[in-house]
């Protein structure tokens, strides 16, 4: 955002760091920025800004989001409270009451490259999670146009520990991650029913999936390996061809050539999906790999295409970082 | 080895070191074993020990392993040249002439916890691969008492650079592969068929799998992550007694309880495999997951099991170590 | 300790986990031991045992350790409480009150190799700090035996990430460590009184030096890397004998090869110290480098060793683990 | 460079990767350069470009750099070959013949803060090793204004393992480097002549130091630890004051507060260098500490900057990169 042409930073607000300086915490910013964190007062501060970014625990936006706050800016919600449209789905998933019900229509789901049209009109943005934006960008194509088993797909996917967030917890402990691998929430990671949600609106039929998040001993990215089963035989160009056919104009999607596959590090630290695939011709299932950098296209670097798109500014204004290697 | 109590190492064969002290390459050995490293030369080595173990790229050992040598020595092969029973597998996924097949049916899949009584009077083990061994052991009882669909299974597995070898190679240079999570060998990795043979012996069907190595930034560990439809709805502990059943007496398998599941951190530098598994209700699918120490559970460790086997020696013996943690 | 052949673990006390078995917070111990975590009461554990380890945060074994306590039983205190002999340093490092004072001049310093008579008689013993015990060993000979410029020395270490403990912490959440390397608590580490207290012990002269601790992204490990100016010219072989002379019979200590220096990878998972040096002949300065495993040398092991050195046990008793490498 | 208003990049050359493009062997520049590696043939190529950076071995730059080629063009050397002015020391330090020494005093030493003037006017520039540039940077203002006994000056640096380069070698294998630290090339690395001469020439008497490197298992960054001795008793606020008459308008160079210091990973990706210190009161040693990223302030980024310096740009253009945390 420092970056960025048409932005200026006006509040930075934060529950831990209430008056200290922003390059205090992050010293990184050092010399590059003097913001001050400031309490949070979404109402006050609506009324002197264009766009708020807001990045809380579920079950607090929903509260603090409301219809007379929309009045005056618009919103981009890099948490999980807009996402779900079936409010029972949300409360199941996430165990807890939602409190701005009356919103979730009027929420769209900013997953730039399928709900773009959707997007410019909104005022209520729902920034997509980690894992569903690389799963569902994977997935897309296929589940759309190709004669694919519905109830087939296994998602495995892999996150670095920036995933998990900053807050204290021996599970982000260095010596209880590093050099370490491992499954978590089995069958029950929240972003599973945000995956469906969508890929059953782009795709028109139900879907229901497994999906196993793992954690890897790395600062940043995700990979997501999805499995499918073909319904027919298809070829390497016909599937090829469909992912062209969406992605081919898109500037943050790369399709890898035939026998490359993405990797986490080519895409650190940029606002690129990388996306390949393989047919595994003993099984016929197809094998899709996709890779985002969690933090950017995973979460802040959409969230700025989301606002790009909103205010109609060229959706790459301030995304143009090469993703940087080896780093 | 060293702390084996009937074992004395009598020769250490090198192609690269020979006349360097093994503790100049491994210089944690320094003050420990002074052994040296020699030319190999088997045929003469066979007449002077009771067992050789070999670790070759496959390709070479099937062509330096004879019967005149079997009448010597007991061999315990770590590479893969002995362990597909069908030379047409071996030629079409190996891409090289296999120079032993009339020692193929004399060679003993040493995969000790369901091959043990073969194991016992073998003159040939062919010791398993390091992802073959942790999929295989995660699978057995599921496929061979359950009723799973047959043609549902997908494997992913993750691995330390350790699996790659010490070769010097772009893709396990230290700033190539840290801080990055990849696929690789989509569809074409060896130990595919090695699964899928071994799980055929046990649950007498044919078993024809999708299996996706990963490169995981860690030294050691193996993470297998198995999916599989069911054919009939079933309870936590209908499976739980199934795998109760198979190895509740294993010495080197635990079974995690109830929503714990296998990290690797908690096997390394022990011969242990940990197997978890979840239930996913919404899809009918089981979803294990099994851990060992690739270098350890997945190759010396389970040679040196081998070992004890043929030799009718008490099976932990020299294989006691703790795993260690954080390490 | 659980291979140990005379040792008995009879309590594992702890404030966080009471009632909670070891192998749930360490799953490496799964189906190894069946320990279980009680409330600390070291009174009343006196009397049941012969040897109570003790690792407290500093200011609180100094209030527990009694007299009558120590008529009961023997106590190896892994914190800091009982290592400096003088009350002011102590407090003035440490910035608490110190509550055992009259247990001072009782208490043993626990650097085996130099301190061996005395731990033999001991009823306290204070296990020394991991960068001390690396530090120490490391300039030892050197002071005793060879020309120093006294007020030269400066120790430069490095230490992996499990010497800051598992206390949750930002500094040691994966992301804030990883991929970094810093230098912490400059001019004020308490290890620094520690060295100089058992340096002028051995080398009779006042010790006044410069101690800077790094943070290293790796689990575990220390590297000391020391420098000191000499008052003549020595050759690589006087310094060599003098190295020699003290540690050529010691279990634990090796001394590298010319030009051979030690890594902490070597000694990972072992009680070794490995230390080497070089002569820098364009500022006749010496440079010598230590490594040993915080957690075993550093800790622990150093324990065990007392214990052994306590109880007329061979020192290696339950300390025979050959370094692991890669892990 | 890709970024870099004024610049076009009109030849990549490489060795071993001619014919190639360069977004196949960094797929993280796929769809953003299309560039083809050709043979190096930098007489035709410096009829071509305004400026050519080379980065060849030492002892191949000197023989490739010639008077007529740089009638033509002007040269950044990224290697060795140039930077020390003394043909002995050279011959000395990198055990090769020099082919160009008739260049030597036309060579400018690339350190921008320090030589800003001469590096307008230059030709031909040695752009500063990594380890050298950080080294320098931090102790520069101590040694030309401060009582420092120049003897006295200890250098312990710290680097990740990019330092080493992408050659394959068994030190930079993954498993060989990660999860240990060790010190290397102990009075020989070949940047200490570097330091000493350009320190030299910046406090205008002979320093003769000790400097010793240490890998650390990160990708990215050096840390250098710098010990001096001071010949009076000085205030924090005498040597700040001393720091900010050179740096507080440097753009690239950032003093931390009191009791801050540096980190690798607040510079990660940026030109920045940081630079911090304390003063041991015990022993009136100053203890000095600078960060920067070797691959940008250490390498490229630096070059960067003395092309901006040679073509009068200003110095930023092109290396407003903010450091990326955590990363």
């Amino acid at each position: 955002m420092l970056d960025h042409p048409y932005v200026e930073i006006t509040h930075a607000t934060s529950k831990s760091y209430v008056g200290k300086a922003f390059n205090q915490i992050y010293e990184n910013f050092s010399e590059i920025s003097e913001l001050e964190c400031v309490e949070e007062d979404i109402a006050s501060i609506s009324k002197e800004t264009d766009v708020i970014f807001i990045a809380l625990p579920h079950g607090i936006a929903s509260a603090k989001v409301t219809e007379s706050i929309l009045q005056n800016t618009k919103i981009i919600d890099i948490g999980a409270d807009f996402r779900l449209k079936d409010i029972n789905t949300y409360e199941q998933w996430y165990k807890t009451e939602h409190y701005g019900k009356e919103l979730l229509n009027k929420a769209v789901y900013g997953l730039c490259e399928w709900n773009r049209e959707n997007i410019k009109n909104a005022k209520l943005i729902a920034n997509p999670g980690c894992y569903a934006t690389c799963s569902i960008l994977t997935l897309a194509p296929l589940l759309k146009d190709l004669p694919v088993k519905k109830d087939s797909i296994v998602i495995d996917a892999k996150s670095g520990v920036t995933g998990a967030g900053r807050t204290l917890n021996i599970s982000s402990h260095y010596n209880e991650c590093n050099e370490s691998v491992k499954a978590y929430k089995l069958t029950s990671h929240r972003h599973t029913p945000e995956i469906e949600q969508c890929l059953r609106e782009i795709c028109g039929e139900e879907i229901i999936l497994t999906f196993t998040p793992h954690l890897i001993p790395m600062n940043r990215g995700i990979l997501v390996t999805a499995y499918a089963q073909l319904n027919e035989n298809l070829s390497y160009t016909d599937i090829k061809n469909v992912y062209e056919k969406y992605y081919k104009n898109e500037q943050f999607i790369r399709l890898t050539k035939e026998n490359i596959y993405p990797e986490t590090r080519w895409v650190k630290g940029s606002n690129y999906c990388d996306i390949g695939f393989a047919l595994d011709e003993r099984t016929n299932r197809i094998i899709l790999t996709g890779a985002i950098d969690n933090l950017v296209k995973g979460a802040s670097g959409q969230a700025v295409q989301n606002m790009n798109i909103l205010f109609d500014l060229p959706e790459k204004t301030g995304l143009g970082n090469i993703p940087v290697f080896p780093i």
